[in-house]
């Protein structure tokens, strides 16, 4: 690993390998150490803290752009560690040339979908750089989490249920259609879960782990989860909700929506004792029609093992994400 | 204003001018409408927040590097509302191409800086873009302020002192030599103002207003700050320090320092009676050792304004940055 290629950021192994390599090491602690998508930070009153940048393109897609997407990723990812989200400070770098008209309308969606989630925007910052137009977000949230809150990818627990809020690849199939000019009625699923999380803990609903599908897709997710929790996973292939245009759009194109990513959509695993009420609670919920169960963690497993019942009855062992995804899809 | 231009990333009057038009409006709330460089959150345990994203060109600079500014520009905006700096999370957007032995660089100096800071990166994030091999970088930070602190840009009263912690326009000199590849002296003043900003606070030294003075330069802070204290500041140009090599540097190309903008310099504006403690306590601290006072708040004024006195004996009206400064400076 000489230079950066685009694989590097692809959500898959060689991100993981350049975060491994040059900033575990460089920046170790032990809260940025358990590599979580936000930190909980020890102390009297636990504060949760996330950070992303933002580089989509297109800067507006159908069902969303740049300006709901950040601020949907930046709260799902507090939301996913139990956290309430509560502040948010936004960094733009702009190119020059970038249109202002377009910028507002971002900025407008950002406004819009803070209120929605429930977050201030306290602080921001401008940089101006050469190019083309171009428009980058950062965003970096802060959330309250409760003392006797503990969801992580670590806690995952022979007997348990795996969840998803609803069907896979959506976002994907949206911006690779734009990418391409294709005409189809897919649309972003970039949306702030804060429903459906809080739901389940305000109903005491015994949550073990909490993960956002995003960059690498469900695939790259389940075997994070399983890595992190020593356990082996066993997940249906047919119980996978994909809805009937984006399974049409993969078809055509050869994508396996396994590995392709959402901005809206959740895996929670949970107490089996836990599971119905969990699904009807996330089905009830704003984004979470679709819910169902995929799968059980079956087993421990020292290295983590995903295993995928496909729908001719095969089982393989599936991986995280390698090669790079689609670039640029947040 | 109908696009982007390198100007609306100055600091200046386009930046402000950007901030009110665009951003302002669409996330109006009283934390943000303050308009600080770093918001402080109300509530039992008060936490200021802030974020920067880093574009600054060429990466390494005599004296620092990206790395040490993003540390240094998140922990000083922390500390600029009294708050002691305690986590930060970092967001990378690498070109492609970029050189892994230059990333492992600038991260190994932030985290040199980050320990020297006394701050811990809790989150991180990295994405890739087409490009060149760039490295843009976003640092946003949080720190704890005690409940009777209340250090703000709206704070300035009458009688009180106006003091700058050292030399102006380092790190602009720095920058631009590099660019022009001129062969020099000057090194960049990148550095975490912690021990100074402490020490004044826990000496109990009355300190109404502090500010950094980064992008715009001294004389843009100045006018700012007037401004939110409906105050007339006075300032001695002849007391503003500058180094020898910068003050030749500026000769040479007709460079007004006052406009010229630092990485590790502050205004402290505080009590008369603390005046000569306050000098002292920044003196013996680290990157404090040029301390000195160069004005006085001599009036209220409905709107602001800040009378320099000239080293021929004049007076004039100073205002904020026009025009672009130098882009990519931070």
């Amino acid at each position: 690993m000489e230079k950066i290629i685009m694989e590097h950021g692809s959500g898959g192994r060689a991100t993981g390998e350049l975060i491994r390599t040059i900033f575990e090491d460089a920046f170790s602690n032990p809260v940025l150490s358990q590599m979580e998508d936000a930190a909980v930070i020890p102390g009297g009153a636990q504060i949760a803290m996330t950070t992303d940048s933002f580089v989509v393109t297109p800067l507006e897609f159908p069902g969303g752009d740049i300006g709901r997407l950040c601020v949907c990723g930046t709260v799902n990812d507090l939301l996913m560690r139990g956290a309430t989200p509560k502040y948010m400070t936004c960094g733009f770098i702009l190119e020059e040339g970038a249109e202002v008209a377009l910028l507002k309308r971002l900025v407008q969606s950002m406004a819009q979908t803070a209120r929605e989630a429930g977050v201030m925007v306290v602080a921001g910052d401008t940089k101006v750089i050469e190019g083309n137009g171009g428009i980058y977000i950062n965003t970096t949230g802060v959330g309250i989490v409760p003392t006797d809150v503990d969801i992580k990818a670590a806690n995952a627990k022979v007997g348990d249920k795996i969840l998803v809020s609803g069907t896979m690849g959506d976002h994907h199939a949206t911006i690779l259609s734009s990418r391409m000019n294709i005409q189809n009625k897919i649309v972003s699923d970039n949306a702030p879960l804060n429903e459906m999380v809080l739901q389940l803990l305000e109903q005491g609903i015994k949550v073990h782990v909490l993960r956002d599908v995003t960059r690498g897709g469900l695939g790259t997710v389940l075997k994070e989860l399983a890595q992190s929790s020593h356990c082996e996973f066993e997940v249906e292939q047919d119980l996978i909700p994909v809805s009937a245009t984006v399974k049409d759009f993969c078809g055509l194109l050869g994508l396996d929506p396994l590995y392709m990513g959402n901005e809206g959509k959740l895996v929670a695993i949970v107490d089996p004792e836990d599971e119905a009420k969990a699904l009807e609670i996330i089905r009830l919920a704003r984004y979470g029609k679709d819910a169902v169960t995929i799968g059980t963690v079956t087993a421990e497993h020292p290295t983590g093992n995903v295993l995928l019942k496909t729908h001719i009855g095969g089982r393989r062992s599936i991986d995280i994400l390698q090669g790079e995804g689609l670039p640029r899809i947040c």
